[in-house]
């Protein structure tokens, strides 16, 4: 008690120092303020030094903003001295036809696009017939997967033989759907598949239980719940299996079949005028983009790929990632806001979580499960679920969707190019390496820094594999004929 | 009451309904878990959609420093492979010191900086002489402007007879160097001026209240607080009339004389470092930009500007406009930061508010009165408040102050080019009706936009100024060499 009350006085006679520093700081403020010199300085730090605790630089974020701005202005308008103007809409209606390739009157990508109805209908007779046990179970599901690997496969085979009535835009809109279509027909036909499980589990246990229990009117708290209203308006398998549904899942903005998806009350039209407006002008700013700033660039980056300059390669990189981004941006919200929206608002579609917010991801992992949610859906249910349901450890079933992902991004770019290189692979693959570094530079440095990484790594990755791809690519196509003349 | 009841029955009731539909809800997701296709969707909006009421956009800070940094790494680059490395310190030693200005013995920029001791030297003794009455009050402040206007002047005729002789960063240096010591001893005249009127007036008044309260030892308020111990250590007027008092209000970081300058206990060795050492970088870094962004970027501007092509002129004034606004950053931080902090630390002088936050300025008028303080109070003391003083509106004195500033801006501009046009003296003439537009600005858009405004003259401004009077010098200087060959 002792040490408290002497603590109490030291702190008493403290206070009164301080009391009395300030009144003679009081004092000495009112004599200089008496002085016939009229004095206004006074004792203070600069903002910029740590002891004035000084820390708003709000101001400095609309600078960056303007520095941004002004700098984007002045590219535009250099790239429009040394260019010219080279937007012309009606060059993508030649592209988007072939129109302009000569007088062929067959348009494989057309025919393969319109062929897309039959392995979608073949599926869903398959589905029928084992639901009527026409077919038995596993002959169905091995039917059914070498029909959907036959069908991914279609377009390279076509392609092989008639590769040079395809126009580039052509081919590369036939994989997008193919690709598309066989990762929802393979949902369907895994959801059908875990529907009959399902039955066929019920079955059993309530024979069990009837063996068991003789209680034959013996309900379980599930069999209470799926008797309520509520259930009863749910359809059932296997009354799913039918035209009009698979054409629904079909057109639905989801990669993943479920018997019941939520629906909206009604289709606002306000809504559905935004997002056609969005995509139309959309659309054309970024095929100006396209045509004005990235063609240029690339063209401009071929020989300085080949001469394998350090210096010179870094510049056209940087020159060529500031147009790629911005057209990945203008994409990703066309692609992810308005059409899938425009189609969910259409088909009454309820669930709209078509993106998450990747721009404030702090790691590569978050950003890869956040920026195409019906792909990511699609990987958890019917990849990473079942890998890890079958006792594989969650990093092993991780690096599988890694890989199928990458397999698919390969499929997406050697196919419509007609060159296997595996840059596309390369670059899917070294995401879950990259994961750990940013995950890692997340913790140690902060999640400004894991964001910043992120940033880059979309910002810079993307030009780099494009360079790549298109180096290669005109190594392929444009030498030979400049070497012969 | 009734109606009261009544609405509380109402709210009953939708309390009653709403549990009601939640209910169902609940009841609706436990029967969809249930399901044998494992359903995973569920009603909700997109981020972007309004209805999301999402609005967690922190990570494009980020993405804005990224995209920023990126576009200055790229422009570094193109710089480089377009002009090489321009960089060479030791073109500065030759250009400040004039060396290689022939084999000339003469270093009129050294002579005139030298010379500049002599005014300080007499102002210090026609003080004196006013003070102990060798010279008549009125008289000796006639004496104090007349020498004050003619040494401003002097740069000016030394360079009309010498004029191929001096250096542009010489003459620049020494144009600097006499404006500050115009404004120490404008402000070290007034100052004394003052208390000899404040000294005046209370033995007046003393000799006043000693007629009319024949109370020959009365004293005042004031009379007491100044006979404290705090006021007896202040100096007092006339015994600050020396030279010692004299250079170190010369060499303070301060525009503004007083007597007694509030004094620092000690000087922080590690500061002084601190400061020195960006000094060093800092101001290589700002040479560095200078040689390699800026002047390439001027010259190949000065034609453009001849052919007074709208487009091309935005072009150059956008790229002149980045490396500038840099340039007056590094300039900014060296000075203001740097510098005087490193004199204050130096001399041990307490007041280091040499800037403001006006990086946060959300209207011209803030900026102006923040950024550079020593002027700002020097204008406030030494013009504004006398010219109100004198009854004249705060609207007249602020112009006042404009108009002032706009002649030492152009003084710094036009003499070091020896070419006389008023573009530096409309800039700042324009800085009134600018603040008021951006005041407008602020009130009518929000504070976002006020700040942007200040921030656009500042980045595009400035550049604008610097264009007009390079295209006038390079006009009167390079043409003609050009077309006598």
């Amino acid at each position: 008690m002792t040490t408290e009350s002497e603590e109490k006085a030291l702190r008493y006679r403290r206070a009164q120092s301080v009391s009395k520093a300030e009144e003679i700081t009081e004092q000495e403020k009112k004599v200089r303020k008496l002085q016939l010199d009229k004095p206004i300085h006074t004792p203070r730090d600069s903002l910029f030094s740590w002891s004035s605790e000084f820390n708003d630089f709000t101001g400095l974020v609309n600078w960056g903003f303007l520095m941004l701005s002004i700098g984007g202005v002045r590219l535009g308008l250099e790239n429009f001295l040394k260019y010219g103007l080279r937007v012309n809409p009606l060059e993508w209606i030649i592209v988007l036809t072939g129109y302009n390739e000569g007088d062929r009157s067959q348009y494989p990508s057309v025919i393969l696009i319109v062929f897309s109805i039959v392995p979608i209908v073949l599926s869903l007779l398959i589905e029928k017939g084992i639901a009527v046990d026409l077919i038995p179970n596993k002959l169905g599901i091995i039917l059914q997967i070498t029909h959907l690997l036959l069908m991914v496969l279609l377009p390279i085979a076509v392609l092989h033989y008639r590769g040079n009535d395809f126009s580039f835009v052509g081919i590369t809109s036939v994989c997008m759907l193919y690709l598309i279509i066989f990762l929802k027909l393979w949902s369907y036909t895994q959801t059908n598949y875990w529907c009959r499980l399902g039955l066929k589990k019920k079955y059993s246990d309530t024979k069990l239980r009837r063996q068991s229990l003789s209680a034959p009117n013996w309900k379980s708290k599930e069999d209470l719940i799926n008797d309520t209203p509520a259930a009863a308006r749910l359809t059932k398998y296997p009354d799913n299996l039918n035209l009009k549904d698979l054409v629904y899942f079909m057109l639905a903005p989801t990669l993943c079949y479920e018997l019941n998806f939520p629906r909206t009350a009604r289709i606002r039209k306000r809504f559905v005028i935004k997002r056609v407006l969005e995509l139309f002008f959309g659309i054309n700013l970024a095929l100006a983009l396209f045509q004005q700033w990235m063609i240029p660039t690339i063209t401009n980056s071929v020989e300085t790929f080949t001469k394998m300059d350090v210096i010179r390669i870094t510049e056209r990189l940087l020159k060529l990632a500031v147009p790629n981004h911005l057209l990945w941006l203008c994409f990703f919200y066309l692609t992810f806001h308005s059409f899938l929206n425009l189609m969910g608002e259409l088909l009454q579609f309820a669930d709209r979580k078509f993106y998450g917010d990747w721009w404030n991801a702090n790691n590569i992992s978050v950003f890869w499960s956040t920026w195409n949610m019906p792909v990511h859906m699609w990987a958890v249910r019917h990849v990473y679920k079942p890998i890890t349901g079958m006792g594989f450890s969650k990093f092993n079933a991780g690096l599988v969707v890694f890989a199928i992902s990458a397999l698919f991004h390969e499929y997406l770019v050697s196919v419509p190019l007609q060159m296997f290189r595996i840059w596309a692979f390369l670059s899917m693959m070294a995401q879950p390496p990259m994961a750990v570094i940013s995950r890692t530079a997340e913790i140690k440095l902060g999640a400004r820094w894991g964001n910043l990484m992120v940033w880059s790594s979309l910002i810079l990755g993307q030009p780099l594999a494009i360079m790549m791809y298109y180096h290669d690519y005109a190594m392929l196509h444009f030498k030979p004929t400049v070497e012969v003349p």
